[in-house]
């Protein structure tokens, strides 16, 4: 695909469309030219644009499709894959100023938002309405768009699952400026080719989200986490499909291992409950009281002793889940803040493969020399493992990383898991999704690509 | 699209290919012209074979495309919009022999089955796994592939969710032969567009169907079901989402009408605990024992009540549970054996506006004079809706249906409700979906058809 430079005369036409909220040049924070990981390269855009409304972005859109100006969607830039990076240069259209929760509907039990509402943010909005959403990932900065647009999973997915799940209606605009309603409030339908399930997930490549409907659940009134230490990684592993499958419903089931929690304790100067063991599983568990949960309670902890944990640690007060789960969100930071730079890898599983799969990829770091951090959402079979650089001559680290990246990707597809669990693909990963997919898959994905985006101006060179 | 006819040479190579499972003319039962809405006509395939394999649905499939046969893929032919039946000619490939259940897989909590397995006869792989399987449509007798290409709901849809959400992983074969894996046993992904949730739910028009992996889930202990008799039918229906929103989780929600469920005694020959009342809410509970379920049960008793209910009913006993539950699923084959022949309307609206989706019923069928009789999941915004012919001469029928059906989809996409909720669009119902969601999503649609079956064979006039 070739596309235009932007020139004078199209950013006289987007600051007549969008006064004040047009950048070029200079006006560019670099902010703008990564996301959270800066190892996948800067890419400066010709421009950045704030859209206020769908009707702005509709213009732009259209404008771009007509003059062959790639648009790269953009919402917090909290991404680890480059999705919302300008790698073909043109422009940036960014959601963060389209930030209103438009409605919160407690007889349907929805919600509707502009696509830059911020995760941490939302929740405000429910307040005193009884209700909740439950998609819960590590990076509350991120934007709900985002958070679409990804298919972001987070830690309560073993129960609740994903955002996919939650998704139940969108405004999207589409390349040629096109608006176009999908879903609604509706539950459920069987009504043609689900085009929103398509868009979800869809990293920006097949429109522009400006609005969005998501559901929402009645609010369990009590939660309580469980801290299992084991003295053997094998063993902490193994009970996870134990757990799954007693019965208990847990909400989440997060694996941990004693390096990483150090890490975080040192990151946020404070200390862990417990870290005289190698390996962690901490269960979350939602419920309408206390007595409810505790036959569930009483399952998991036995389970977990005869399975080779050698305590089982309460949480119940608000102080002790505090630091579990405060730091259990501060893994990923705490590691960037270990290493001098590093690169990620979020493949997903089948359950039954996690200890499997943990023991190759430590066999994978050792073999290379390079150390392996990882941590995740072992009731989904999905782990985020970081390769540190540490003191890594350059050339050396490109290649270790290179070959260490090569050859976890090979693993999980020999245990026939998926390239990305809740990250997405952006321009980092798309090597390995073609690997991992194969061609045919792929160019049914570029067909899709072609009926939405003809000109193929929004988001190129991300998924496909 | 032009089709060829099925010459004696294509006969010859499908009776190579598939023998003894191939038929032609006059072997053609009459059961193959049709679903299980004979209003929409009958019309007998040129060949029905069986396949029995994947290779063998790929070999026909690549030979179909190179000699333009339409294929027309068929479980039970259980569907209720044409959508199995062959409106073009060409041959229908029949999965009725597909019906081995590959695995149960206990520590992943995933089963893979053949696509022709039917709903009823999978649970008997379950047995002592202690593991279920949620979706639990009306029609038992229908595949599990067919309820994957339908996106099937059913009545534990209201905690449980639909098939899409237990459709792990799927083989297809596509229109050119080729056979592909989409997902697996991994339980969430952001890998790529979702061609899995592309493939749900598209009635056969993108690819054949040959092997299903779904979710599995720990079985609840216990269940039971409240009924709730209401003399009034607003108050009711307007009890649903206050039911749905005070934290019971309730597995189902059903709504039914007095005159239906004397339909379903009458079809039966068998008593309803209760039909004193108008209307009534069926309320049903899972959990891990009885115990656990008390606090739901009282504060569902008093909400009811509280809501007009005349009385809370409570079914707990295997008998008392069978009665209910039993009547509830006879309510189609009840309605359709109490008129000459019916036409079925299955749209879904957001959860609010059921009980104006209702009254707007019963006037549209008072002011064309006609009888309509309505069940349906009222917890989803999902109802059943059969207009009946009863006596009345041909052409007064066709006027009538057609100028109902027009009305209650204009309705519902008033009320921004969707076409179907579960049955899908098959042939009958394109022209409401084309009204329902505009020529912008048909085009996108018709383009995902052409990047997956370029010739048009897959399943031609249905859908788009």
């Amino acid at each position: 695909m070739k596309y235009n430079p932007v020139t004078q005369a199209d950013l006289a036409f987007f600051r007549d469309l969008l006064p004040g909220r047009v950048f070029a040049g200079e006006e560019i924070s670099t902010d703008y030219d990564h996301d959270e990981m800066t190892e996948y390269g800067h890419f400066l855009p010709e421009a950045v644009l704030q859209a206020l409304t769908a009707e702005e972005v509709s213009a732009v859109l259209k404008y771009c499709n007509e003059h062959l100006i790639p648009v790269t969607p953009r919402g917090a830039g909290t991404g680890l894959c480059g999705g919302c990076v300008a790698i073909h240069g043109g422009i940036v259209l960014s959601t963060e100023k389209m930030k209103k929760v438009l409605e919160v509907d407690t007889r349907n039990m929805t919600a509707t938002v502009e696509p830059g509402v911020l995760l941490m943010e939302f929740p405000k909005s429910l307040e005193g309405t009884g209700l909740f959403y439950p998609p819960d990932p590590g990076e509350k900065t991120a934007t709900m768009g985002g958070n679409a647009m990804t298919n972001a999973g987070g830690m309560r997915a073993v129960r609740y699952g994903v955002t996919r799940d939650y998704v139940l209606g969108m405004q999207v605009a589409l390349a040629d400026g096109s608006i176009m309603e999908l879903g609604g409030k509706t539950v459920k339908t069987s009504s043609g080719y689900s085009l929103i399930d398509l868009m979800i997930g869809s990293e920006g490549t097949l429109g522009f989200l400006t609005r969005l409907t998501v559901k929402l659940v009645p609010e369990p009134k009590v939660n309580l986490s469980l801290l299992m230490p084991f003295d053997d990684l094998d063993a902490c592993i193994d009970a996870v499909p134990r757990i799954l499958a007693c019965g208990c419903e847990p909400t989440a089931v997060e694996f941990m291992e004693r390096e990483v929690i150090r890490c975080a304790e040192t990151y946020l100067g404070k200390q862990f409950p417990d870290t005289s063991a190698d390996a962690y599983l901490l269960v979350r568990l939602d419920g309408a009281s206390q007595e409810a949960l505790q036959p569930a309670m009483d399952t998991l902890t036995d389970l977990a002793l005869s399975l080779g944990a050698r305590d089982v640690l309460l949480a119940d007060t608000d102080e002790r889940k505090e630091s579990i789960w405060n730091a259990r969100g501060a893994f990923l930071e705490a590691i960037k803040g270990s290493t001098s730079t590093m690169d990620e890898c979020d493949v997903v599983v089948p359950r039954d493969t996690i200890a499997a799969f943990v023991r190759r990829m430590l066999e994978i770091g050792q073999a290379q020399g390079i150390l392996i951090r990882c941590f995740g959402h072992a009731g989904d079979g999905n782990l985020h493992i970081y390769v540190c650089r540490d003191d890594l001559p350059e050339d050396a680290w490109k290649q270790k990383v290179s070959a260490v990246m090569e050859q976890l990707y090979a693993a999980a597809r020999e245990m026939r898991g998926e390239v990305s669990g809740e990250h997405g693909i952006g321009h980092a990963k798309r090597q390995f999704l073609r690997e991992s997919v194969g061609d045919r898959q792929m160019e049914l994905m570029r067909g899709i690509k072609r009926a939405f985006d003809p000109n193929g101006i929004l988001n190129p060179g991300k998924v496909i």
